[in-house]
């Protein structure tokens, strides 16, 4: 398989932790969201993605696949060992709406793009910038923080790992990137750790990857 | 089953929707998310959903659920019957990329709270709110032409309704709200168009919920 991704893609981290949970060698192809106004905007990159976004996957089967919920939910089906989706559909709902907090409430409104509309477009200074980045992170966390609060062993929910971790670590390694501190999360902070201390999850930390600078 | 919901909110729209496909009664509580500050706030909404956001789904057998993917993938796995993801598993993550390109792509980031810290946080004006909206919601809905344009029949996939039709008719009615012109999207166009002769989508439309105002 080939995984279009960019080492600092909080939505590329989130898959590429998920192959190696499912232990499922790929190829990194590097797709630079920085370099020339964005490779993801290429017209080569287009072909492949025509929503210019990473990640998108190719497999050896069929056409390629694209947003990162859409991708981890085709590898669980695919490759249903080790399950990261729990067999209770209750308890799947959650681990859902727990990566729906983070794919949707926090990440989009933090994401590269949106950044870079409220500094060139509406002429937001860096600090404004971080703010906004900030709130938001703040907010998301706040709801985890409740969420997982009395289900949380190890990891989100009880000890076995879920998608759900594999969605929190990227956005906490993004909250740690822009230094907001995780002292009012506890839990989140433990998870995260604990996560982070797996072969399969550190192999996918951007400082691992090959396009890492 | 209870659904709290806001006539307007376009989260709540899908899962209504998707209730109605699949004939499932329910009873709608409707939260007010202007009223006093946003009825989702306040400590007895909270008790039901701790995120503060609508929807939230009470059903009689387990804890209520959250978030509008998550609350879609669970009717589906309940009430298989008419299936919304379809049976090829890269169709169904066709589907899914769909449903993501709106509800993590374009929503959350022309969501109510993003709009009113553009205006109290950052002081922004009217215009340059509504300028954002349809920055966010033109580019959303330029790169699901793209997806759908090879593929669209009566539906976003063929004759057959799925979660994707479910997530883009609110996505396309808060479009037309805001006033954005459809003439460079004649696929959605037409899908919406198709998708809102249904009785489903017509009843689990903002004018006929007993909320709307």
């Amino acid at each position: 398989m080939n995984l279009h991704t960019y080492f600092r893609s909080s939505a590329s981290f989130r898959v590429r932790i998920v192959l190696n949970l499912k232990n499922q060698a790929y190829q990194a192809i590097p797709v630079h969201m920085l370099r020339d106004g964005g490779e993801q905007h290429s017209p080569a990159y287009r072909a492949i993605n025509p929503l210019g976004l990473v990640p998108a996957l190719e497999t050896d089967e069929g056409p390629v696949l694209t947003q990162s919920i859409a991708i981890c939910e085709f590898l669980e089906e695919t490759y249903p060992e080790p399950r990261l989706l729990p067999a209770d559909r209750f308890e799947r709902a959650w681990v859902r709406s727990l990566c729906n907090v983070i794919a949707c409430d926090i990440h989009p409104i933090n994401n590269l793009r949106v950044l870079k509309y409220l500094k060139t477009e509406l002429g937001h200074s860096e600090e404004e910038k971080t703010a906004w980045y900030r709130h938001w992170i703040v907010t998301g966390l706040e709801a985890i923080e409740k969420m997982i609060g009395d289900r949380a062993g190890q990891y989100c929910l009880g000890d076995s790992i879920t998608l759900a971790d594999a969605f929190l670590v990227p956005q906490v390694w993004n909250a740690l990137r822009f230094e907001c501190p995780l002292d009012r999360f506890p839990t989140i902070a433990t998870v995260y750790e604990n996560a982070m201390a797996l072969e399969a999850v550190k192999l996918a930390q951007p400082s691992a990857q090959p396009d890492a600078e």
